[in-house]
């Protein structure tokens, strides 16, 4: 069983700017830290990073028989981007968006989101425990199918 | 540590009808399996379901001094109430929102929800295990702040 | 064949209050009629009336196996209630919305309704006799439908 | 006391297209079936179909000093009409609007109808019993006006 | 000189129904009495109603060549016909839109017309007096031209 | 009889600026004209201009038993001015709003008036010789009324 | 003369929670307050609170005949809440709209309620004050209209 | 303790126009009144009325080191002057917002203030009452506040 | 195979004004053209043209059994007819809509289309090219459908 | 004379994924069949594909003064990219914007298009064949604009 | 070269309140420290201070023939008044609209201005800084015009 | 003190397409007379042109720790991008927004900024000159900071 974690736009500035909204964890130890944890659970993992819309699509679209599952945390192209949508849903691999801060308590253009309608499950607000979340419900998930 | 589950208006209707949606795991089964998961965990554990919006409050005003976090399903109210949002603004208690289904996918009206800007963070589209994930967030999230 | 007719919120009022609009015929008066029609047209009824969302979505569940149709005048319910929308679309039952007056020709909020979506049909605006017209439709459905 | 039907745009089509929405009846079979029910009533009856706009409004014109009771299904001119709405309200010749399916559940724009907040009630989703409702409680009103 | 003076759907009502809204004149009434006023200022004048879009829209059409200047009440169609807006344009010949009452004080989808942008002026709420004015401001309109 | 004439903001520009909008008249020659017409039609006129939203309310308060109507171009006042909507309203005077070009064919935010709901009637594009229509409206109007 | 005092939801968690908002007044201790009140200004008094929506309903209906007026506050309610607006309208009953808070200076979802369009009045921001002055201003109402 | 009373655009009408709405006292009656008012809570009180929204900030301005209070009841301008509300906002003195009519169930643009949010508090519906109960709450609020 | 062209209200104007929009070839020129067309491709074709939304609506039902697709220019009625819409899904012949101008280039309200989602395809822009390459996509389609 | 064909993000995947709506023809056999065609009228023609926005634009830039026309398949950034209709606006090169389904049957947000208002044309519906058609198209405009 | 610098409504409390938003410069400080740098420049120099929207509509007014350009802070008109609006576009003199503080980071209402479309230029944010930029910039533009 | 000035998408285009709106000078021009105006004020400056969102993004982020200031001018991101946005508030570096044109005299969707809300000043419609304004206006803002 193989899961992708992309991250977004801005994720790589993780713990160096904005700690009071973030916390002081950088983006290489949040994957090191996941990393751990799916090692824990006998699990594959990649991770990925990207400020561009276009490579984060084809990042998923390159998930198409390469992986099991998908867990994205597409920073702001989670409200504008039709274009990650449409990856997610032509490679209909089960994926879950997450979000480290809880978007509904912020404003109002953070409330929705372009791409959850494709998705199959969305967390936010647990902070970096977001991922981890993500990924035992999506292994859950992907063991339960099977 | 101790943890409120509260399920919301129809809930009690889980595994008895639109298996499709929800599955066939009735609310009794549901509340079985989060006990034992609680147990696990090594938490104190409530359960409570209502129909009733002013119960719901009354329940969450209750948990003021009695519980250290709180998993809330809402079921409709999630878009209509916002007697359940203060009611959880109110008592300052960390709350996690939870759906089975993800409300992203669904009318655009369940999209909104009246309560999420005033919880810690929000879980849907994971079934039944969209609960075991919520408390094990809710009890890292807790642990850490202590 | 036995058919659950529902008044919600207020129209325990009927006939004491806002005669202009409604009548002078009370509730009772009404259920009166109805079991009378109902007893004409041999099938079986059961009235019930509550001013509370929660008790409201509860008979619909009760209906489950118990009711082949149900007539219900949600009363202000209509225009704000996703919980007894959902509690209609979770037995499944066959259900006709009533109102007493055209909805269409008072305020604009009055307009739209949460709850005809997920019936099978809506009359309104004949008074006291749009229940009778509601049964009567209904009955006939379920006996072309067998 | 004479009643007269009305069916507007693409009513001609009945029971020749979309049988799965419509049924198989056709309109002849339709206005056969309420001559015989009108004949029943003890009332006279008039049917016409028009799929044009102009004609419709003066059909309606025409009912004035001629009619006691409208019955009316403007098809899609329901959405977009004000020249049949003020035709209605000019003659003020009381007035049921009716629909074969329940427009509530169909796309959005079905759901608002110009012409219903100048009739005396609307009934929608019986297929084709809404005629013999509509006449029903319009007989009804009539009589219990005089 | 010539004025082409359309009335549109319903106005064949005029007189007949609703008198206190538009007063007890016909619209044969009315047209006779624009004739006189036409005569009085020695200019030509047609006169035309018609309940159909499509017969409006045709006689704009006819216009061109043919007349110099259209005042036209278009009715309900004010609010909703594009076909009448276009025809209007079309022809470019300078045409009034009138009304007898004023639109602005009804309800608010009465507030808006298709039609006015694509005119030269619009006068409402002088009654049947709101035709002479809109003759004699397009016959000045029409001398000051030339 | 006595009509009172009143100019809104930036009308005493009229003449000087934007001719290619408004013509070459200056404010001093339309009032002249329009003396010169109420001379002619044997009735009172005052005019009075003013750029202050505040003194036009007052000059249409002091009219209350002075005038018998009102003629107004409130110019930019004509979307925004609640206060001069209520000045017409409380002293109940016949008032017919006026604008020299189509606001209709301007930018959307010109299409509505805040001040014609209260009026008798409204009209607009006849250029300067909208007033003239207006003050003949309003005497008809005046007339028939004794 | 007797003045019916409702508090809607939440109202009981009233100087226990946020007291920066609401200070640290009990409920208990406001009634308490009322009550003397109500004595010094020689009037009969009840007082009533519920965190359901049904129950406040009845509560209104019930002061039908056994209430001159009602004072009332309902909580979250104020902005949802069709069903309290129809039964404050059924009884007809002189009703005064509470806030402690200033609703207009919160969340954009509390400026608005459903209430006060069929109250006689509105007080909003004055802390417990509000009641005091909602009091005094129902019970000159009531004498001056007798 | 000083009082600043403003009244705004035709409260000078008060009392000679539309008495069915406002009653038949007029702004001086309504004065005299305060000013007794206040002598008898002991406080030091001034009246203000303007037609002029730049007269109505300049006032509020002046109050800046000269009042301790100020009760407006702004007219029109309470729905569309931000420039009261920034000079109520710079000066920071409370302030209450009084309106003798029900605003809330008046036309829907009157529902909204401009102003409220920036003030302590908002009265409407008890007629020339509203203002009494305004210096009372803010006599109350200034007292509590030293 | 049969193909209908039909042509929308105004569309009869065509060449005849507005050359700078749609060019100088008239209706007839166009048709002519088209029948040279459609002889080269080898297909059936017929033609027709109305100003009235009715006839078009039967000239579409007309084609029920009697054609194998339709290429349909619904003028203004594009952007207001349900009707027309209603007749296209009722008869369910694949229908291509094509306009000479761009509609996503000229004013707001003519970007919508009513008919389109019920359409098999839409080509606006190419001027009388537009009809050409619409029956040459829609010959393709119902080759490659056999 | 050239043409530049481009398309969009996730256009790759054509062939690959959701045939059941795009076919089962990939980018490269589509391509392959585009130049073909393009042989066969005689023009040159170039291909092109990104999933990133700024490539698209620069793309565009590129073809000034070294295209005479553009195809584009913009996918998802259709929606929301004013970067590419920038882009477009300033090569002033005509430009056909194609879909291969009917974006006007698919979801509200696909309706729209950000670039049509400054292309030549838009065709959607035809499947692959849309392309052929926006290519001959456009040739026949370029050759009759010579 | 002359330009006229205007500041709107409230621009006379700067300095004296809300120095955390606008500092401690008063408007007299400010207007001496732009008449420094005008005379820097080599330019004319007036300034002016109102309160009231018509004096700022006429001072813009009179600018007509006497200068060259204008710097206008409207305060709170900028987001109200079409009267300034209409004035700037009447006289047609280069004007830029300065604001001290960041319009785009404040409430939603102060994002949008009325006035700035018909202005060359908008500066927002610089604080005091911001006039000078303006008078730079427009002085700049009036040199290059010449 | 160091500032950088970023130009987004299509601004590579500058003096190459649509002098009438952009001018002819080319960014190269534009650049070279930044750096001769920065040595001028004796700052350090480094000059950026990107046509991709991310890139944008990843270059502010890169200014963290890099520089002083930043002016940008997004181009068409300045309408669309939350990523931009966001990388602004990241670095919390003082940034200005620019653009050559005024964007509130074009269409609707260039009135609104996402990025301006999280700078600190904006200025546009002074051509090329806004550059230089806006870095005069940041070293003044960045001088009396220190």
């Amino acid at each position: 069983m193989k899961i992708l974690v992309i991250n977004g736009v801005n994720m790589n500035m993780l713990g160096i700017r904005e700690p009071e909204k973030y916390g002081t964890m950088t983006l290489k130890d949040l994957e090191k830290d996941l990393y751990a944890y799916s090692f824990e659970l006998g699990i594959d993992m990649e991770t990925f990073q990207s400020n561009h819309e276009g490579e984060i699509a084809e990042k998923i679209q390159s998930a198409y028989n390469n992986a099991d599952g998908i867990v994205i945390n597409p920073g702001a192209y989670t409200h504008t981007s039709v274009a990650i949508r449409d990856a997610v849903a032509a490679v209909a691999i089960p994926t879950v968006e997450v979000h480290m801060t809880n978007i509904h308590a912020r404003e109002d253009f953070r409330h929705n989101s372009m791409i959850a309608p494709v998705c199959l499950a969305q967390i936010s607000g647990f902070g970096a425990e977001s991922y981890k979340l993500a990924i035992k419900g999506l292994v859950q998930f992907l063991s339960s199918r099977n």
